[in-house]
């Protein structure tokens, strides 16, 4: 690709530990120009920049993507003095949590209708849907990452375990095939040229969503629920009682979804890492942190699915119902909640 | 009853909160001739008594039952200077953790066949089994308890909710059932006397089990696994999402077992605490205090039922194995397991 051929525009939206990476490896590429929507860190990182440690791209003090603006309104209009544009890209790495917001609607401002394609690189199983629905012409590209990053202090990123992205195009009746693959071909080659991380082309992203699910739906929820690194979850047996019983439930979904997923996938996920693993899946380490846990994408979408189909996934929806109590526990703590004084009880009348 | 009727003998195994306020009743009575084994506070309360603080009984300082022993081997020889003896009582408000030790076993020196009746004031269900197994020529007194009253320092004791017990014998074939019915009502009658807590003596203990079983299988376990007062799991949704539900469950378990719950009595339960209930059940206050939960002889065995009958119980079983997760945590803290320095891990290898 020659110096003159135009970069593309993205704007990145949720600029935590895989987005600001992202936004490394496309500014990286020399084909992007990224603008990154920043919120709460929009002041120091537009001052400072970015303090990066990166087991792929090295030590980058105060590294800043090509523009950073505070809002999605923001991004949306030109810089001054510059002509209008439009994003050939939305790079969306937010949480999933559509019981708080709308991934759809936060993004609106800065989608061109036929012509932006929408990249989510978020968990969870069917989140393209509502995107597809509030933009049935543009080509959504799904990714699922595998990254160990997360940004520490004011303004750094610590980034510990190198990238592995499988993406490719979500397809939808909207807009011809040969567009989506376009699209998500050239965004996957852009992004693949941008760094050592491993990027794939998938075009079964479906089943490679369900993959990453048996993990997610599994050790990430288990581990969140009994506050457990992945290596307690398999020392307490608790890899054969639950965990191992629940990829097999949601390998029957699978089936049901169309996608067929083998018992050596089972057998890899469950028995792949060390006994000692000390790993903290994310909703563990958000509920550590008085976070809320992305669970409707994670569990409820699949549990959503086997009511449809009449497959049973008991203890799937048990879980899946202890971490609903445990989300009440978090939302309590973020609004403030004060406890009332109780009432006195005498739990003999009971008996 | 004159006074020169000869008081019968009791020995009491198991001297907390439930226990050690039994001993005040039985001798109150002034029927009971009490011989408490201490093991820990053998010690202290031989030497200072126990201070007590009771909503039934008043302020003790000092008190003491009729016999202080620190072991059951020492409790079934005589006191110096008397004749040989034997129990007519042995009551036995130990924890139930059968995975840790046997109760038969530890009451077999204070037991005489065919003469002592055993009265088991304890959690769970089918406890009574393995005594029976034991001691297949005794009488076997079930007990369910209610009791707001827990150890405090050294030699406390603070009794906040008046007593509720229910006791009766749980009928086997090993001997005439007029025999177990007369020592039974024998033993109501002499622990009514003692004091105002309110004695009922029922002729259907697996019954009185079971509903004690709803609440304890239910509350006392969601409690204990999410870390929420019964107000927080009312408050969460939980109640409705997997309490009721769980006690339906076990409802459909005891009819298999041959005891019919009604539908009241899930009502009851249920709803009859105040949504802001701030009471801590027995498995959450011991999850707290990193002391084993008795899981076995509350869900354990009613699963066990389940499977026999073929019944489906999978939110109780769920519950059961999560907590088994949890109980195995408990057992690395009280073995002082020092986590080894965990190896590194790179989960990209898996997805």
């Amino acid at each position: 690709m020659g110096s003159n051929t135009p970069k593309c525009n993205v704007c990145l939206i949720g600029s935590g530990g895989v987005g600001t990476i992202g936004s490394v490896v496309l500014e990286n590429s020399g084909r992007a120009h990224v603008t990154a929507v920043l919120r709460s860190k929009y002041k120091i990182v537009s001052e400072k920049g970015w303090d990066i440690e990166s087991v792929d791209h090295g030590t980058l003090k105060g590294w800043k993507p090509s523009r950073i603006v505070a809002t999605v309104s923001e991004a949306a209009l030109p810089p001054s003095g510059t002509e209008a544009q439009h994003y050939d890209y939305v790079f969306v790495s937010t949480k999933q949590l559509p019981d708080s917001y709308s991934v759809a609607e936060m993004i609106r401002p800065v989608v061109t209708p036929g012509v932006t394609a929408i990249v989510l690189i978020q968990n969870g199983l069917d989140i393209e849907l509502p995107i597809i629905e509030a933009f049935p012409k543009n080509t959504v590209i799904s990714g699922v990452s595998v990254i160990g990053s997360r940004t520490v202090g004011e303004n750094g990123i610590a980034h510990i375990g190198s990238e592995r992205n499988i993406m490719g195009p979500h397809f939808h009746d909207g807009l011809d095939r040969e567009t989506q693959i376009r699209q998500g071909t050239e965004f996957v080659a852009m992004y693949d040229s941008g760094g050592p991380g491993i990027v794939s082309l998938d075009l079964d992203m479906p089943k490679a969503r369900w993959y990453k699910l048996l993990w997610n739906g599994t050790f990430n929820t288990l581990c969140a629920l009994m506050k457990m690194d992945v290596g307690e979850v398999q020392s307490s047996k608790g890899r054969e009682s639950l965990l191992v019983p629940m990829m097999r439930e949601l390998v029957a979904i699978a089936k049901e979804d169309g996608v067929e997923l083998p018992e050596a996938a089972i057998q890899k996920l469950a028995y792949g890492l060390p006994d000692d693993c000390p790993y903290r899946p994310s909703m563990l380490v958000d509920v550590e942190q008085g976070r809320l846990m992305e669970i409707e994408v994670i569990l409820g979408n699949a549990l959503k699915k086997a009511e449809k189909y009449g497959v049973s996934a008991p203890k799937c929806s048990t879980v899946y119902e202890l971490l609903k109590m445990e989300q009440w526990r978090i939302q309590q703590d973020l609004s403030g909640v004060v406890k009332a004084k109780p009432s006195k009880v005498d739990g003999t009348s009971l008996f």
